[in-house]
């Protein structure tokens, strides 16, 4: 039975309107609730990190064409890391760190479905949201199971200082390949050189950018590793090589548009017999602990580095972190740190 | 020693200027001209076929982005099936039955390099510049050995009457897969089906192409085969399924445009943990010989048609055959058929 007799005061973090280009903090609002006693077999969590992640714009667009849709009203999707405060089921107890996918509010009621307990031994607990979580589970198989780069080979990864791109580049790079970031900033660019051991990085602010790229490519480039989609999908994939793979892991260019655009070089596929490779992370999820026990050793081996960019507040801040992120502050996963987390 | 006394005139299509939309007899001029006399290793053909072949359309825009150009003045490129009439080399002789690339013209002088002389017992000389040729091999290995269609699979073809697709439907159709086609009118749609045994034929000038497309594919589309690209590209990858493939094999209706257009719906292939591949027929010539026994073998079971549009005059009338190629008038490949072939 439920101990839970102290009054727990809940904010949930609501989509107030479908926002129009990158969406600001007047697209939400915050609705508090008291919560009722936890029922038979539910689990209460208190949240200590948001992962906040592009793909959420994509979702509270005004169209159906998505799996997951979030609607004005709607509660935010968002992964949460936290602490289980009160259990009436078996299977988690009081104090276990927990990833659950409850939404954005400070209190994630749960029958204990999909939610998984992590090790904070093996990485912090933020990092189950980052590195250690779908983000850099995404960049590990996106990079040793569809683009398999080889030594000598030269790889892009457009959104290089991501969640995704700053993991999949160390990853390139431990597989021998030469790696080519492309990101938003000369801070950035400074950052993946210096702390993560790109070989290039290149500002795609910068007016000669393509430029840049081709003469950093005068073998063109087996590998794209496309997070970004729109103009710079598009420009890079004409110095895409022979027999090469582009691979889509995502398209945060695009989310903030009413139209989509595709990439208009898709015609240079055909003359370099190139492939442009869909990627669903979900399909590995029966390797997830292979490939985090790999990556622990890289990190203890001081070979790999998780990168993250804290927020730090309360759930009403998250709508400002959101625009951060389509502002590009982040380097690496940017995750919103709750008070509780202290 | 060359016998070639008598006075051989010769008429050569040539590029007037740069077309703009579909190309018409203003954007080209006939050239005419006496034969000098045959040099040491040469060899004279006497054109009676020309493929008459979408690409063209590609490689006359003002643009250095493909291998291959005609520049306004230039003859326009053009792959012939002719007769040897004079021959200075030991590799042929006069009677040959031969294909060569010298241009749009009467007669081509070549010193026999890239010249091949074909078995007209086994198919017709005209047959060697489609089914036989590079339009029938483009089909036979992008469908046996890239898309690979099971049983059971839903292929759709776009631009299904084409030289490519008219072949490609029937192979699919041969591994055992449904075949949907997509073309552009009512006719091409019942030719499809009654004669080439497509499953389904849909003319995408109706309104509602897209509608019937989704409900001739229920379960989605294995294999999208690609002649065409544009918007019924990308509308049609709406519908790839499942680990599918998008088999890029021409853009035919972004050859007249200045500015090509991207598939807005790549990002389907990410979804669908699909994948869009480019393919270059060159890469299988090795095995062309191959494919033409399997293909005859076929031909004579009744199992496959090699459907071609016979277009008769002499070269002057290539620019009217050549646009009525861009306003869909063929049923399978267009042969310009010339006098000598008589």
């Amino acid at each position: 039975m439920s101990t839970g007799q102290n009054e727990r005061v809940n904010r949930q973090v609501l989509l107030k309107k479908v926002p129009t280009g990158i969406s600001g903090p007047d697209d939400f609002e915050v609705k508090e609730s008291v919560l009722a006693p936890l029922g038979d077999g539910e689990v209460l969590v208190e949240s200590h990190y948001f992962g906040v992640d592009a793909a959420l714009r994509l979702i509270v667009r005004d169209s159906d064409e998505f799996l997951f849709r979030v609607r004005p009203g709607d509660i935010v999707r968002g992964s949460a890391a936290g602490r289980v405060v009160e259990s009436n089921n078996p299977m988690f107890s009081v104090g276990d760190h927990v990833l659950a996918s409850g939404g954005v509010q400070n209190f994630i009621v749960s029958n204990g479905d999909g939610m998984e307990t992590v090790d904070v031994t093996q990485a912090p607990l933020g990092a189950w949201l980052g590195g250690f979580g779908v983000s850099g589970l995404t960049a590990y198989f996106a990079v040793t199971e569809e683009c398999k780069p080889q030594p000598g080979q030269t790889v892009l990864i457009n959104g290089a200082a991501g969640a995704v791109g700053s993991i999949a580049g160390q990853l390139c790079k431990l597989a021998g390949a030469t790696v080519i970031g492309l990101t938003g900033s000369a801070e950035k660019c400074l950052w993946l050189v210096e702390e993560l051991g790109y070989d290039i990085a290149i500002n795609y602010k910068d007016d000669n950018w393509y430029e840049q790229l081709a003469d950093a490519a005068p073998e063109r480039l087996d590998v794209i590793f496309d997070n970004v989609g729109g103009s710079i999908l598009d420009e890079s994939m004409r110095l895409i090589g022979m027999h090469g793979v582009v691979l889509l892991c995502g398209s945060t260019s695009q989310y903030t548009e009413e139209e989509m655009t595709g990439p208009s070089n898709y015609i240079w596929l055909g003359t370099m017999r190139a492939r442009m490779q869909g990627f669903v992370i979900f399909d590995y999820a029966h390797r997830y602990p292979e490939a985090r026990a790999r990556m622990a050793k890289w990190i203890k081996d001081g070979r790999l580095k998780i990168p993250s960019y804290e927020v730090v507040g309360d759930v009403d801040i998250f709508p400002e972190a959101f625009q951060q992120l389509y502002e590009g502050k982040n380097l690496g996963k940017m995750l919103l740190k709750l008070p509780a987390a202290d």
